[in-house]
Order: structure tokens, then C-alpha cells, then sequence
């Protein structure tokens, strides 16, 4: 059904031209979307969507600043949510049990799927796209500026629009497919073969001015060293928690 | 560039016919979800494929024996997978900081995306899945039968199959667009507003057969009282938790 190379050709977009999504496409957008699966029905996410270029420049912050918050006519925040959900149990005479882990889980699987949807809508319909990590990082700073109640909490992040330049249709170098499935059995990676699986992405020239760069030795210390260092996972674990407990889960 | 209706008629097939899946459309498939988007690149996870009837039977007390685990050629077991990524850190000289909760948020967001990505592909390649929330509740047993190391997490499951029945092509209801998007700020519900959004679920057919099915008074109380109960949130969120931890998070 799908002949055009979409799936391994697609990719992050961060810079967007000028033209506008018309809310009529977006909103259609999201109502396919929410056809996405959800557990049992239950639907367990909202969206907020950022236009105004005041509330985007508040946002910011909590995604270091990164200029594709500001340079995206639409940033959409993927909540998990209960609130909803527990405010129909209430005047339906229910009574509902979800402030705990097993249900915050639910509701961030809902979201995330209901995001990834939307984000393959947006691609096919030519819009680029950008999921942004750092929404489970200063998810307070988000709920504090989109005025999220308990039981709702940021899960991911996706700014989106036009690109700003046409697609050079190449995708981004993944992993051999082989690195990522097991038959059966979880068979585990030896040091050989975790090497063999990452050589041609350690050998991408990407990869290697990311290493030049940053005058680590290998790719993975760019990871462990810069990008994801353990000092910042620790930090920001403990904001996250702190966060979804506060909120209510 | 979809105008087969797809997104809006899409629904979840749970009985399949004898025809199995060849191993390379379905490597295939997952190779295309693997340009899913993922943090950073890193893809962080792994899935197990389960063809062996044997293997089935050893899953289907995980899922509470839905038919669909030994009813399907495939079952997909999707895990956040941060153990490839750490043995390659490790056999390049960088130091892992990743056993935390912040980090098993990252990969489970890549696991669901990579899992999202993998169900629409199968389905426009006119297959059936099924995604199964049973995954997070009994993830130790998952574990057990799947020989999954630590810092790998069962986070959700997919069986798929070519369906039993040729497709109504009607999708599945969804709350109205309305209930789940907020323009600039979260606004939130009013007893009076939830009751519109929820009325047409209410009065779908199927809907009030699950009331009078099980004696309930609302369809609100069929999901609090039998379907999700605090009762079982809470054991599973601990069990999931503890699972976690024991795991390396």
C-alpha cells in the first residue's frame, strides 16, 4: 500500500519556512491521530497546541532554548492524561483508582502513540517534524506555562511546520536491523558483536566530526561525556519523579 | 498523499487466519519502524519475536491467556533496551550513567514510537495487531520466559496476523477532536462539559451492552470497578516498580 519509501526515507525536521499550518489541517491531523490504538478506549492524553509566539518564548526555557521551539509556527506538548478521564468517573457516580504508577505508565503509553501517529500524519502530509526529549526534563516549567492540572503531566514534545529547505529524502542511518530484534530468545550482545553492530555508525561521517569535535575518542563518549551524562540523567530523574508524584500519580 | 481513509477506520484485530507471516516481510517491517524517530539516535530498545507455539504458551499466562497470544503467527515483545547501548559504551572506553528513572523514561519513549511505528506499517501492509497493556503488569514473567538481561524492560506487547475476518472498515469511536486538544492553555473540564464529550461514547451500542453486561449503572463504572480497578493498579504498579529496579533503573 505504501510504495513510496516513506518509512526509511523520513526524518527529523528542525527549521521551518515561514507558511503557517492552518488550524482546519491541523486539528483534522489530530483527529486521525486519535484513531491511533489506546488501552481499552480510554484515550489517556491531551494536546496543547503553541501558536503565540509569547507562550512559545515561554516555553523555551524548558527545552534549553533550542530554536526550533520559537522557529515552529505549531509546538505541540503530548500530555498523559487522567484528569479528564477521572472528571467523567466523578459525574458518573465512579470511583476511580488511578494516582499510581501502573496508571501513569498507561497513560504515557497512550500518549506516545497518539504522538507518534500524529507525527507520521504530518510527515505524509509533507510537514516536518521535531520530537523534543527535554519535555520529561523541565516538565514542571511546561505544566507551570500551559496551566496543566494534577493528574496531567508532559510526556513528549513536537514542534512542526513546513520545512525550510526540501527533503534530501536519504533518512538517517540506523542501526542494522539485525541489532535490534531477537528470534525466541534475548540473545545477548558479546563485545564483538555490540562492535560489529555499531561500526558503520561509528564509521558515518557524521559521526566522526561529532567525535572530532567534541575531542572525545569515541562516538559513545560523546553520549556518556556530553549529551547524556549521568550527572544530568541523575538530575533530572529526581525532577521527573518529584513531578509526576506532585501531579498526583 | 493518504487518501485511503485509513487513519480514521483503522481498529484493533484480535483473531487472525492460519496464513503466518514470512520471517522476511516481517524483518522487513521492523527494519522500516526502526527510522521511527529515537532520542538522539540511540534506539533504545529490542523486540522478541515469538513464532514457537511452545513460546506462546509460556507468554499467554503473562497476558492473562487472551486468545490472541496463542491465536496469532507473531507476537511482538517491545523493551526498552538500554543494554546494547551500555555494552557499547563499554567496549569504547565512555562510562555509562543510565540506571535511572529519567533514562528508562527516554527508552520507553523509543520503544513506543519504535512499537507505533511497526503497527502502521503492518496494518497498511493489510495485517491485524493487537497491542496487549498486559505487558507493564506482569513484565517479571515476560522477563522469565524471554531471557531478557537487566536494563531491558518489557514495555509493550503486539500479535499480529492476517484477520480472521475481512475488515469493516469502520474504525472505533473516539471522543470528539474537542475533548483532547486546548489552545494555548490547558482549560480544564467542567462537570457539564466532560458529560458532552463523553455522551456519544455513552450511547454507542456496544457501550451500553458492556453496562448491562456487567450490572453497572454507568459505563465509567464498568472501567473503575471491573475493567481497572484500584485494586489492580496498585498491585501491578508495584510489581512493574519493583521490576524496574531489579531490572538496574
Amino acid at each position: 500500500m505504501d510504495k513510496d519509501n516513506y518509512w526509511k526515507n523520513r526524518a527529523t525536521v528542525r527549521s521551518y519556512s515561514k507558511q503557517d499550518i492552518p488550524q482546519s489541517l491541523l486539528i483534522e491531523m489530530l483527529e486521525e491521530a486519535s484513531h491511533a490504538p489506546t488501552t481499552g478506549n480510554m484515550q489517556l492524553y491531551s494536546v496543547v497546541i503553541t501558536r503565540d509566539p509569547e507562550m512559545k518564548l515561554r516555553l523555551a526555557p524548558a527545552h534549553f532554548n533550542q530554536p526550533t521551539v520559537t522557529g515552529a509556527p505549531v509546538v505541540l506538548t503530548f500530555c498523559a492524561d487522567y484528569n479528564r478521564f477521572i472528571k467523567w468517573c466523578e459525574v458518573s457516580n465512579a470511583v476511580p483508582g488511578y494516582d499510581n504508577f501502573q496508571s501513569f505508565m498507561t497513560a504515557v503509553l497512550d500518549t506516545a502513540l497518539f504522538a507518534q501517529q500524529f507525527n507520521t500524519i504530518a510527515e505524509r502530509h509533507g510537514l516536518g517534524c521535531c520530537y523534543l526529549g527535554t519535555t520529561t526534563y523541565n516538565a514542571l516549567m511546561i505544566a507551570e506555562v500551559l496551566d496543566l492540572p494534577t493528574m496531567v503531566v508532559p510526556v513528549t514534545t513536537i514542534t512542526v511546520g513546513y520545512p525550510a529547505q526540501p527533503s534530501q529524502g536519504e533518512g538517517v542511518g540506523r542501526l542494522p536491523v539485525e541489532a535490534i530484534f531477537h528470534n525466541e530468545k534475548y540473545v545477548d550482545y558479546t563485545p564483538a558483536s555490540v562492535k560489529e553492530l555499531y561500526r558503520e555508525k561509528e564509521e558515518r561521517a557524521d559521526s566522526r566530526s561529532f567525535v572530532k569535535e567534541n575531542n572525545k575518542e569515541s562516538l559513545a563518549q560523546v553520549f556518556t561525556d556530553i549529551r547524556y551524562t549521568r550527572e544530568a540523567c541523575e538530575h533530572f530523574s529526581k525532577i521527573y519523579s518529584d513531578f509526576i508524584k506532585k501531579q498526583g500519580f
